[in-house]
């Protein structure tokens, strides 16, 4: 993980990619990693018999519009866990936009196109004018002060030197100390401990990650336990979540580098087929006339095959048969028509979401307005527990 | 300071009487501390000519009762602030309690006893059936979600490097470290911004300080001038405050240390007259049998005698020259009366208020009702300057 993009269980615009095609040289799954994918399989098992069991808390930061990373990586099993049964709480993190940079910049419209992206992909949600049963909560975070709040209890359980270890943290001190430049703000060091008020506010015991966001779900597991230790006199106030570790594909941008927002090399679902003809003809392959699936030696031809075959339901290996001598150009077309082709219900359901101002003020209200009475709920909890109660 | 005590703006149970009797060697006024002596003289004279201008925020800990150090330190002036027409917040820090300990321990039973010792020494607070005009509001923070709220975009604004210079994290950290125990908290190390919070949610313009939390106030400066900048489109959003540095006397306690609640080593206001004979009976004093005010060379002597002389309004060298040979024993005795007679009064109004329950509880619920409307309003400027309505 190069940079902090976001809360832990907030799946970042720039972590669905974050796990590019490319594998890390050195990234031998760790003992934790391998403990933590046995145990998804088992949760995927326990999904598909008990659904109900299960709520969600996952999110994202309102920087700008979701591309097909994220699409590929988290949306679309957003929905499949949403359709399988599961509650789902999405948090629009606006004030984790701040942690990395000096001001919000155009948040309101930002807070906007995730939206129009979450219902585009198929969230049913509070508020939407469905039929209620099993509906997402979508919130934002500066909507919700009882939930903020749990951030002073919770900073007391952990210590400095814990938060300095966090990888992500630890990295932005690097890249800080490395480039002389902006020093890490407290609103970054504490970040794991808002995310852990995210979690434990809600109740969530499930929480998609990719691999380098499990120690982030540990620091809300630590949170949990020293709480009940502390405070539940002998009762488990507060449950620790499990981490689904999330089969994200290993997708570039078009540029051969990380897929990124602000470096305009991923194709936002907000594009029309123009634009994403127009970004896909522009993308990064190699002096290989002759089209191969080769991760490896290959990434960026792969990376392509890959959204291809996600989009229209088949293979990378598959297609690279078909297109074989044709080369780079008929890669091209192939994607471009896999990915407009699969995105065009999507995109037709967000056109007309975007003239629905009073739809998705109504869903932000919905959403506000339920985890606010959740969050009052576990508070009251959590002062009692703490005899803050006069 | 050896130790973090308090919020900056919440002047300690400690931090009264951690302006002890003995200068510190190295002692000299910095340049800082010259201004700010400057300037508070300048704005004892405005608060004569026009104290409704101002508004102080300050407060305490729910860590134990309030002893004779917070009295002439700090419970005095906050009445001859409140009676000369200053409006008042006062917060009941009780998320500060855990900051440096493990649990809140009584936090209930302290919080009751703070606010006795409040009423008791002359605080006329909303909800306690006086006037209501000018009237201090007593509110916990526990209970104010919207000003703790406050935190996040604040927390944006500073950076942990800032954090780690405040004086009293810097002490923290090295008495962890020479400790080799407790690992600073993450509470700890960003309660200086909870404190900017407390000020700024209240629109505070003063905050009655001793000279070692002028660093603290810095921080809340700090940050309001940079939310102005970044978020004020040339306005300003948030004012900063100024410090009043207060006059608090040099006292000690019976054991010739600092004063402490948990050491034992003050007359706590709540105690009785017998309770504080004993103690006074048990303060270590020097060999000399003849008694001379010399603050220098018999610091224990000096205290005594100077809690004895603001008790009874005159000087501690007219008591020293009225006892002479006395010796120890009447010195003793003199402090003994002087205190118990001038408590008298707010001893007796404090057994009363011990009774009336509903009282208290309708102190607490009418400052926290305000705290509540006034940081609510705050947070949404603050929310609108950073493009956070949705």
């Amino acid at each position: 993980m190069s940079r902090p993009t976001t809360s832990a269980a907030v799946s970042s615009p720039g972590g669905a990619a974050s796990t590019a095609a490319r594998p890390p040289a050195s990234a031998l799954p760790t003992r934790s990693v391998l403990a933590a994918q046995r145990r998804s399989a088992e949760l995927e098992l326990e999904l598909a018999r008990e659904p109900h069991r299960f709520r969600v808390l996952t999110g994202d930061r309102p920087t700008g519009p979701l591309h097909l990373g994220h699409y590929l990586g988290t949306l679309t099993n957003r929905v499949r866990l949403q359709r399988a049964g599961v509650e789902m709480f999405l948090v629009v993190a606006d004030y984790q936009v701040i942690t990395d940079r000096d001001v919000a910049g155009d948040v309101r419209g930002n807070v906007r196109e995730l939206l129009l992206d979450y219902l585009a992909t198929g969230v049913a949600a509070r508020g939407d004018g469905g039929a209620g049963e099993g509906s997402a909560t979508i919130f934002t975070h500066s909507a919700v002060p009882a939930l903020n709040q749990l951030l002073l209890p919770f900073l007391s359980l952990v210590s400095v030197a814990e938060l300095q270890r966090n990888p992500t943290v630890k990295a932005e001190a690097a890249a800080a100390k490395a480039s002389g430049g902006r020093s890490m703000s407290g609103l970054l060091l504490t970040y794991p401990v808002h995310q852990a008020a995210d979690i434990l506010f809600c109740a969530a015991n499930l929480v998609p990650v990719g691999q380098d966001q499990l120690p982030h779900l540990e620091t809300t597991r630590l949170v949990a336990r020293r709480f009940n230790d502390r405070y539940g006199s002998g009762e488990r106030l507060l449950s620790e979540p499990e981490a689904l570790l999330s089969p994200a594909p290993l997708l570039l941008g078009t540029d051969g580098a990380k897929m990124s927002k602000s470096a305009g090399n991923a194709v936002a679902l907000r594009a029309d087929e123009d634009e994403t003809a127009r970004l896909i003809r522009s993308a990064r392959t190699d002096a290989g006339r002759h089209i191969t699936y080769d991760p490896v030696r290959r990434p960026e031809v792969a990376s392509l095959l890959l959204t291809a075959a996600l989009c229209a339901g088949t293979t990378p290996e598959a297609l690279a048969g078909d297109i074989g001598a044709g080369g780079g150009a008929v890669l091209k077309r192939t994607v471009t028509e896999a990915v407009n082709e699969h995105l065009r219900p999507l995109r037709e359901r967000r056109r007309e979401l975007e003239g629905a101002d009073d739809l998705l003020r109504g869903v932000l209200a919905a959403g506000n307005q339920h985890a606010n009475a959740v969050a009052a709920r576990t508070l009251q909890r959590v002062q009692e527990a703490m005899g803050m109660t006069y």
